[in-house]
């Protein structure tokens, strides 16, 4: 099979998720017409086969993680997603599974909203870029600035399962519900429109509720108090997992107050105090580092 | 060096051509203002160590070649380019060559408009992928479709070099003519910014010319009768390279009449004959299929 017949059938594959621009896919660039007034954010991300997910892990889980991953960003900014662009690395032999990732692909971007109108194949160690892009009112972007002391800090859903899966070695075991956590994330793209105008500062946990936590206090100029019972521990994970795991695309938010239409909890309070104080105590932080 | 020490290294590199966006690098997407009532053209091309560059080849010369084959890919379209995106997944021990891949961004980045305002790090092959978005106003945009017969067929630029140097395996002698057409191909950017509204279709050269015009004629439901001794060779380079050879990425458009302010030549013809005679004869295309 060729290049361009490969394409085909990935297309055929998604379907309606990859119909909807002014121009899709099949001429030189994507197109589309961005809102009036609305400015365009913009997020890539890549996931490697034997890095970021097993070489034997099925594709439409690895395909629609990585689309979620991706979105994940647009969320945390409060944009709503508009268009997806995926480059698919492949070896000679992952044809099927390619469309098994592109399978995977449709149901997250049915899920989050958007269309993968482009795309670029290329053969070599199984890797997948999803550039993402969105658009919001800029004068609702969620950013990591804008936290003040006072705000409380919230989070959607429970942390911990999917560095709980890791950590465990269930990701092999795809019954395992932690390996759904880990597989299945959701981009909480509903949550970030609610939070327009509503949160004063955002952003998604990918690299761990600690260290993402760090990266608001650091661009706000402030300091965070949590109270570690009210962090929500996902079934099987434990707190530890939850405060420095990564890979749970939940939102982390702070607001001054309790945002209504959103399923989130408090977990603390921004303050004038540097550093991250859990129960009173500094912590330190021991984020996951994609990179050494 | 972790992967934030390293992203702050790049950044460094980057310089100005990593500033400028309402948000830049930094936050969890990065944020552009669309011209207003203009379209958002978007396109994503990878790299991949070992297949589209030799694994010695200096990262300046690959930084500068990942960003220029994507944004031809705007330039073929008309649009002016605003945003990019770099997705680099790079060997552990490849950390001072990723800072020279990020000087050979910078260098094509001024040459073709646009900042780097975001991007991605992780580990695994060298696969570097460009996601590029520009604008344009949506009736001047370019496409595939639009060639009628009687319009004349146009190539910018010297077609041949680059296929010559892979052809003649001349990739790894960096003094070589034909090393650097292969590696430092310019996005023709102005050209199409000049061929809004005057070409009638559009397209970069990546895969050949035969092939890339068999796009434009399909697109367009037409043929084309090309004249050889009209076709711009590159110094080193024969026909047959001209002809079937991709990545030059120079552009390849129709128009009723000879542009002005483009450096282009005329080629042939589209007809309503279908399918590509040259010099009357029908020839077959022996485009590069980059994945088997």
């Amino acid at each position: 099979m060729n290049e361009f017949d490969l394409i085909d059938e990935i297309l055929a594959v998604l379907g309606p998720a990859a119909e909807g621009g002014v121009i899709g896919p099949g001429d030189d660039g994507a197109v589309v017409a961005p809102p009036p007034g609305e400015v365009l954010v913009s997020s890539i991300d890549t996931l490697v086969g034997g890095v970021h997910f097993p070489l034997g892990a099925p594709g439409r889980l690895v395909g629609y993680r990585a689309i979620m991953v991706s979105v994940s960003d647009l969320a945390a900014m409060g944009a709503e997603p508009a268009e997806l662009l995926v480059a698919l690395t492949l070896e000679e032999t992952d044809q099927q599974w390619a469309l098994e990732v592109a399978a995977g692909m449709r149901e997250a971007v049915q899920a989050t909203g958007g269309r993968i109108l482009g795309g670029n194949l290329a053969r070599g160690q199984r890797n997948i870029t999803s550039s993402v892009h969105g658009f919001c009112p800029e004068e609702y972007l969620l950013t990591r600035a804008g936290a003040q002391p006072g705000d409380g800090i919230f989070v959607t859903g429970e942390l911990g399962g999917a560095a709980a899966a890791v950590a465990l070695s269930t990701l092999d075991d795809l019954t395992s519900p932690l390996t759904v956590r880990y597989f299945r994330p959701r981009a909480r793209v509903d949550a970030g429109i609610v939070l327009r105008g509503v949160a004063t500062s955002a952003i998604d946990i990918s690299d761990g509720l600690l260290q993402d936590l760090d990266h608001v206090l650091r661009a706000s100029g402030a300091g965070a108090e949590l109270a570690s019972s009210a962090i929500p521990v996902a079934a099987g994970a434990t707190l530890d997992h939850a405060l420095h795991g990564g890979d749970d695309y939940e939102l982390l938010f702070t607001a001054t107050r309790v945002p209504a239409g959103v399923d989130c909890v408090q977990i603390g309070t921004i303050t004038d105090r540097s550093g991250i104080h859990l129960d009173g105590a500094p912590v330190s932080i021991k984020g996951y580092v994609h990179f050494l």
